[in-house]
């Protein structure tokens, strides 16, 4: 893939220093816009914009929407008002909304001053709908049949309106109050008797989403169902929109980097990693640092408490860290499963018992395999008394148990409470299984060693 | 999601009981296989065979391959020579091999046996490419065209051909030797003026991906060039079989809980959480804690050999665990940002020192404003004399500049040496750095606190 685009990029600047403007537009014009769009962003400023400019109207569409947001801007800066103009009528609606939230507010107001009335109602529309909602990532151009067409009917409708529409290989088949009746892929139509009507061709009980749905859950029915486009519905539940797939893609990786940051204690951000600024990376990444310190220190207040115990046996004291990594790696297996089970729709909360128990007879079989390893290499390799391995062994045991208890738990609770589970993740859970994996091994301790 | 089905279950059991299974034929008939699939799958062992042998043909495979692997294993199980042949001729070809893959030897002689010469032919080929590449998981139906067709030519060869493709939206236009010269969509093709010819319509310079590339890298090439599906070619450029986009939805979720599974130290696994047994489970995790529970125990060496200076002053002793964890959680943020990005074809081995100097900036920021709050906690919480204060803190910053640095080159590290990356994630990074802000933090305080 890079080195594709990287022969392309000697090329561009080699037509673009001898002037060769004509030879540049007829081979921009044999490449995807994706590919000219990576090439673009990394030409030197001061030539991108007049490139750019060499594009054919929808070519110059559809590779700015490819753009990063920061080489959007600076296009959008260079462009005349008709050049915007010529830019946004270009684009789908979708595409229209997503470059809207990226600017800044006075490019907005330049953007929208330069789109037709229809189309800034349409933007102003779909910006209502809450951020990550199906409604806010959904496109308005879809194609809409009625039942009483025909097979060549349909077909000819697609022929004179398919132009402007994202996707044709799935049609809606819609009543006069635009509820959606069924669906019928430009498959079925192809294939059929060409007077069959689109109320017999079509798929009945069409799946779709609400607009005010998770993204998440838009995706994952299309998934289910191996759909190229999802139905959104508004709540008369009248037709609105289409998510399509390519987007679903976007949406997917989007969310799943989502969980992932947050699991690692960071802001989600939307931009690549080198195009984030250190000065971003430092923002998305300090507060959760500074939260986990002080709680850090808790931990530090429950070791210092029980120090005293800890000088008299020195090899309970060299077992703490590993007993706390123990705790916090057991935790953690625990949460992420549940968290990325929640995030595929496979878990609810009202599976609680059901994960609990299953997370018990893991933790249990576990704790008891750790258990048994580390007696060994206690009495193996270090000078300890059967009793002194034993605290240590059995700490092991309820450490994991607890660790696997709290990892499991906590997720699904976030999610019963609408927090995001995502943030339930291992930093989190390692602070609080320390803290109770100290305590227990103290209580033990006593008990069993009598110190 | 979950209600549609939960209710449809209801009717289910009824229909059955009251044996009325014309009606329930019929119902399923209006329903999507996904959801069939559920709904059998909840249904009791001795009557789903029953209820899945009421549907029509080609319905019965859709259905069959939206189910669990151990409800197929069931299935085939309870079927007859006849039916098996049946629901395998009906499955596309990328389905079959699945199939194949996820059941035991014993099954698989039996599925190959009943499959006729020339899918069991093609199954075989597939089967011969690696796991998780792009062979592995593409189809071999696709509409092929030739440049000379005219686009009625084209409309003809889909409608006598398509019924058996996986997807009719994209058509290949092939040359003799089976090479790849460009894509044409269905909406081209209908949107066109019937004598024009597929040369004049296609795109030229179709991508593709080798059927040797890893499935992520298909997987991004569609998402970055929006394809619903896309080319496979072989080592002789010729075109072979093509991957979809609902197979690409697929490959993405499971990639990515893949990476977040080794992120978290655990092994991945394909089926959902509630279905994977408790001993799975544990065979899953618990390689992955002795590992790290076994490395846990340096910084237990480590802690013991500076016992006594720690001794002295309480509250060196009590920030242990605080310098611990913020090292851990810093390290992990690095880790787990460049190994997204690496997954995300964002980031490259060559990239390493632009890598490495962003996270040099972003530690020393965060360093500093974690050492100069934790200084005033220190003055104004604890009774520490300035210099411990100073001691904790500078060891505050040089920890997570260290933890950041070990943190962003480690996977880059096991990138370059053909290693899972995501496996260098929080678990390996923590113990690293624990081990290493502790022995920093000694030297500090035996340098400025001459402990």
């Amino acid at each position: 893939m890079k080195e594709r685009t990287e022969i392309l990029e000697e090329t561009f600047r080699k037509l673009t220093e001898e002037k060769k403007y004509a030879s540049l537009r007829d081979l921009m014009q044999t490449l995807y816009p994706a590919d000219i769009a990576t090439i673009l962003s990394d030409m030197p400023e001061k030539l991108m914009p007049a490139i750019f400019r060499l594009l054919p109207k929808d070519l110059a569409a559809e590779t700015f929407v490819e753009m990063e947001s920061d080489v959007k801007e600076e296009l959008i800066k260079s462009f005349s008002d008709t050049e915007l103009k010529a830019v946004i009528d270009e684009m789908y609606m979708d595409d229209a909304v997503d470059l809207i939230e990226e600017m800044p507010a006075n490019m907005v107001r330049r953007i929208l001053a330069q789109a037709d009335a229809d189309t800034r109602k349409q933007i102003n529309e779909i910006l209502k709908y809450k951020d990550d909602s199906a409604g806010s990532v959904m496109t308005t151009e879809f194609v809409a049949l009625t039942p009483r067409m025909t097979a060549a009917d349909a077909i000819n409708e697609i022929r004179s309106t398919g132009v402007d529409k994202e996707t044709i290989n799935t049609c809606y088949v819609l009543d006069d109050k635009y509820h959606l009746l069924g669906t019928v892929t430009i498959r079925t139509l192809i294939l059929a008797r060409p007077n069959e009507t689109c109320e017999s061709l079509m798929t009945p009980n069409a799946i779709s989403v609400n607009t005010m749905d998770d993204q998440e859950t838009a995706v994952q029915t299309m998934s289910k169902y191996n759909f190229t486009s999802l139905p959104v519905v508004d709540a008369e539940n009248r037709m609105v929109g289409i998510i399509t797939v390519d987007d679903a893609l976007d949406i997917m990786e989007e969310e799943a980097t989502e969980d992932i940051s947050k699991m690692a204690a960071i802001t989600p951000s939307d931009k690549p990693y080198l195009r984030t600024g250190v000065f971003e990376t430092w923002k998305n990444r300090i507060p959760w640092l500074l939260l986990l310190m002080v709680s850090g220190t808790f931990t530090g207040i429950v070791i210092t408490r029980f120090e005293d115990a800890l000088k008299l046996v020195p090899v309970l004291f060299a077992s703490v860290p590993m007993l706390m990594d123990t705790g916090g790696n057991s935790g953690s297996q625990a949460s992420v499963s549940v968290i990325r089970a929640l995030s595929l729709g496979e878990l609810e909360f009202k599976d609680i018992f059901r994960v609990i128990w299953k997370e018990f007879r893991v933790s249990f079989l576990c704790g008891l395999m750790l258990a048994a390893a580390n007696y060994g290499r206690l009495m193996l390799l270090e000078k300890v008394t059967p009793l002194q391995a034993l605290t240590i062994c059995v700490t092991m045991l309820c450490t994991v148990v607890i660790a696997k208890f709290v990892g499991c738990t906590l997720p699904l609770l976030a999610k019963k409470a609408n927090l995001d589970p995502a943030v339930m993740a291992s930093p989190f859970i390692t602070t609080i299984v320390d803290v109770l994996s100290l305590i227990i091994y103290f209580q033990f301790a006593t008990m069993i060693l009598k110190v």
